[in-house]
């Protein structure tokens, strides 16, 4: 009986073992000059790369990242999106909210659990850093043991980007300016940090011929080799700035069975529709004639960007073919860029797999009403949610909240839906001339369930209404349901999916609709919510949630020093 | 009796109300889209504008600059060139030794008094971003019922400056790469902010037509008006990154009367050498031919840039002929680049105003040899003074040593000069390959006398040795003597004048030249000793000297912040 006991301590142990795993990274970040698109200029490197090292974890893991800012005069700091940090709400990296940045010279270590196996991101979330690069995967796999509800042979991931040849301060000051000055379509589309920029665009003579190199083999396509016969589970995120994109891979089908960490209920795709913000897992069977490599594309939907960014390609090389065999056909056109319907069709199908259903709490306690709207503020273009677009105070929220440092921000509560909502038409050129800026938040009642309902209009171009991917930190949510036009409050919410809902951390709302979310209150923290458009957020799209900050345990003092903590700690 | 003394009284209160008047600041800085020569790129601007706004104060003034940081992203100090910050140290603007740098969204203050009557300079001292465009002049009169020694009708400024198309970030990445990337010789010379680039060496088609417009008004020429018969003070000024300039104007002897705030017995020239970082006042006579305008001209000279840069141009407009009426003849052509032996002429015969001198102590206490070389550490190239590269610690210096923050730099004194240093052959190209990063200093006794001599040499290129001009923040010393060639320490000393030496804060060193300068170490503070070309700077030119920092008052919080002193303070 007695070494019974001792055995299964001694598996408890080592059980506990494995679960206290740290990984430990030590990165260095800065400025380097890197051809993705063949076009040279700056991008923010992760010791020497962008995308940056993959992040490979086992669910219930320590991560922990040293960080260190050698960017030279710029701040920096690095959100790891999708990671709910539960009991590190200091360490979410989102500059102005939950920490001040660190400063050139300085190293600041994040640290946080991984507590859910799934496929995550992290990047860049100070300024509109993450466009200059600083993105990366995180794999978070199952415990030893436990089997994904889908088998596969490898497992693959593949970030999606879009890239500007100018620099993001320059994008920054145009968005700010008078007049407006707009980032336009990206130059490029990056697969895995690689893309094909047409050097010829360029005028000769070229100030530097190294400038623009079609043979730079940095931007020479990503290649996938893979084993016919076999199955892959591809990652599939993007980090877009602006694009919405779609993801094809010549002659296959994709069968989705994951969405943000959470089991998608299969479906299969020919065309992955993917949202700045949003990973997916596809399965992909190498079942083709094998003589041959194919074609993987990415294109830009919901802009019309057809005369201004081609297609990204890559390589799905079928082995033992040659990785830099060209596919003997043309690149497989994509879908039409202003053709809605698939996109909310795919959006609505993606569903929590059965058996790994968790339920949500049938009713709220409070529904908030978000109405995306463009604005003008004394003549600067913003992005609003019901006419108050958002401005980040000098001293991050998370900090002034727990240290009562209460004259930061604007205490006073913002409504839960606009003032005459019911009569806002969405359909008419946004002129709503009332709009401010504002650093007030939203401060949720601890673990109560609160909708949200994303109501897209038409921005201030006539018949134009954008695709918004809106990012929840600290929080997984439900989707409970899409639609096209007003969202009706009395009976929309009848229509909710309450069944088998997916749980995401990233959602579209799409042209001229709505999308309506649910989650729980129930991490202590200060949690940004925003469109993942870097430009829009910029302008002002997001909004900022409170919950349990009481429950905050004592703040690492290295997340401070900026705002009223800037100052002298006694070493 | 006592109504003489009343009297005495009130007028002693009069002038110390005068002498305490505070001149108060509020200055915006942020990055803009600005054509300075036509080309449309990013300039950090002061209040809208590069320049930025002119000081302007009477002798004993106190200065409040109140700065805000809306750069975005990234950090701030401001330098204020030639002004000793006695009792103030900390209000010296230098980025890693004074301060730590002011954080976007924060509003720094500022605070100092302008001691002595004269011409400075402020400018950005943070990274290279001086060579953004933060920069400006700083004019302070004599106190009321003084003189200058010489009579004029009226007193401009005009700041002269090169001008890069690359960012800054993009400058100090080529510096710090392997392949080194030189930052090359600018693509414009600009006179009070204003430089015209041909566009058409641009390819058409450019991206953006407006990239770049030969009619934006930003880019006509600088104006100065004149008033036929008057007598001009024209305070001329360079803030230049990488150019040693010649400055002329057509027609017209310039007679020097000041330079960096101090009286030059008068010289009457027809170019005005002037290195970055000088301040000069010329007077002119408004006495030709009065029906025409007449060109002002700046050319690079030092380094062969006849290829790559034109002379910068500005207009002598004679009132009242229209002011942009082209002057009828061809700009003057500038001196020769490479002709040496006039520029050493020209600094050699500046010398102190009869009237007006300060003798040195006849002796030092201490004289320290600065060989200044090009090296290679690990493959990177840095320029060195005795093989010995300074890199900024995290913490600023000030702060560590008044905080007692021993860890933060390395605490072993440097030696005074290269061991080795007679031997050491100046003609030859450098290949110290013993080179090291440091981030040392130089501690000097209070109160005694320091001898620098500045020893150039080869640089890593056969046949080339550089001008740099030398700044001392905090004083101003005695130039003492030139000479080409190696330093004879028996016999140069001998030749030292001592009888009527210029005080500066800048000076020349000359190709295979040096320099012999001379000051007191009064100043209780920590100062940077430092070529003020921006890109040499960056790569390690530089030294620091500590000197009575024991009796430096209690230093501001707001100074700190950052590396060991960044923290929670309590509000």
């Amino acid at each position: 009986m007695s070494r019974l006991i001792t055995l299964s301590l001694c598996v408890l142990a080592t059980m506990a073992l494995a679960e206290a795993r740290v990984r430990h990274y030590k990165w260095d970040v800065k400025y380097e000059f890197k051809s993705p698109d063949c076009y040279e200029k700056l991008a923010i490197t992760v010791n020497g790369k962008t995308p940056g090292p993959a992040i490979l974890a086992q669910q219930g893991d320590t991560v922990v990242v040293e960080v260190t800012n050698n960017l030279g005069t710029e701040n920096l700091a690095i959100h790891w999106h999708g990671i709910r940090q539960i009991g590190s709400p200091w360490s979410d990296g989102t500059g102005g909210v939950t920490q001040c940045p660190i400063l050139p010279g300085d190293t600041f270590t994040y640290r946080f659990i991984v507590d859910r196996a799934g496929t995550y991101l992290y990047h860049a979330h100070y300024g509109m850093q993450r466009g200059a690069g600083l993105y990366g995967s995180i794999r978070v796999s199952l415990p030893d043991g436990m089997a994904e509800p889908f088998p596969y042979d490898y497992d693959k991931s593949i970030i999606l980007s879009d890239w500007y040849h100018n620099s993001t301060y320059e994008q920054a000051v145009g968005l700010s300016s008078i007049p407006f000055g707009w980032v336009g379509e990206p130059q490029s589309l990056l697969i895995h940090g690689k893309g094909k920029f047409d050097c010829s665009k360029l005028a000769p003579p070229s100030s530097d011929p190294s400038a623009c190199n079609a043979t730079n083999p940095e931007c020479s396509p990503y290649v996938l080799t893979v084993v016919p016969g076999k199955k892959y589970r591809l990652r599939i995120s993007s980090t877009a700035t602006l694009s919405a994109l779609s993801f094809q891979i010549e002659g296959h089908n994709m069968t989705i069975v994951e969405a943000d960490g959470h089991y998608v209920e299969p479906i299969v795709v020919q065309n992955l529709f993917i949202y700045s913000g949003e990973t997916y897992s596809v399965l992909i069977k190498i079942d083709q004639e094998p003589s041959r490599n194919y074609w993987i594309t990415t294109n830009i939907v919901g802009r019309n960007a057809t005369a201004t960014t081609p297609p990204g390609l890559a390589v799905l090389n079928y082995y033992p073919n040659h990785p830099k065999r060209v596919p003997p056909t043309n690149p497989p056109a994509g879908p039409m860029w202003n053709d809605v319907a698939p996109r909310l069709a795919q959006s609505s199908a993606i569903k929590a797999r059965q058996g790994y259903i968790h339920t949500p709490p049938p009713k709220s306690d409070r529904v908030i009403v978000f109405l995306n709207t463009q604005n003008k503020i004394d003549g600067y273009y913003h992005w609003s949610l019901n006419n108050v677009s958002l401005s980040l105070p000098n001293t991050p929220y998370l900090i002034a909240l727990k240290e009562n440092l209460h004259h930061v921000f604007d205490q006073r509560p913002l409504p839960d839906q606009l003032p005459g909502f019911a009569d806002y038409p969405i359909y008419r050129v946004a002129n709503n001339t009332n709009a401010t800026s504002s650093n007030a938040i939203y401060r949720l009642k601890f673990n109560t369930t609160v909708d949200i309902i994303l109501q897209n209009a038409n921005s201030m171009i006539v018949n134009n209404s954008e695709t918004h991917p809106w990012h929840l930190h600290g929080h997984d949510f439900w989707v409970l349901g899409y639609g096209i036009g007003k969202f009706d409050p009395d009976n929309d919410p009848k229509k909710y999916n309450l069944a088998n809902p997916i749980k995401k951390n990233t959602v579209a709302v799409h042209p001229y609709g709505w999308t309506a979310l649910r989650f729980i209150a129930d991490n202590p923290g200060v949690w940004l919510f925003h469109c993942h458009v870097e430009s829009h957020f910029y302008m002002g799209m997001g909004a900022v949630f409170e919950e349990g900050v009481d429950k905050v345990g004592k703040l690492p003092s290295e997340i401070m020093g900026c705002g009223e903590t800037k100052g002298f700690k006694t070493p």
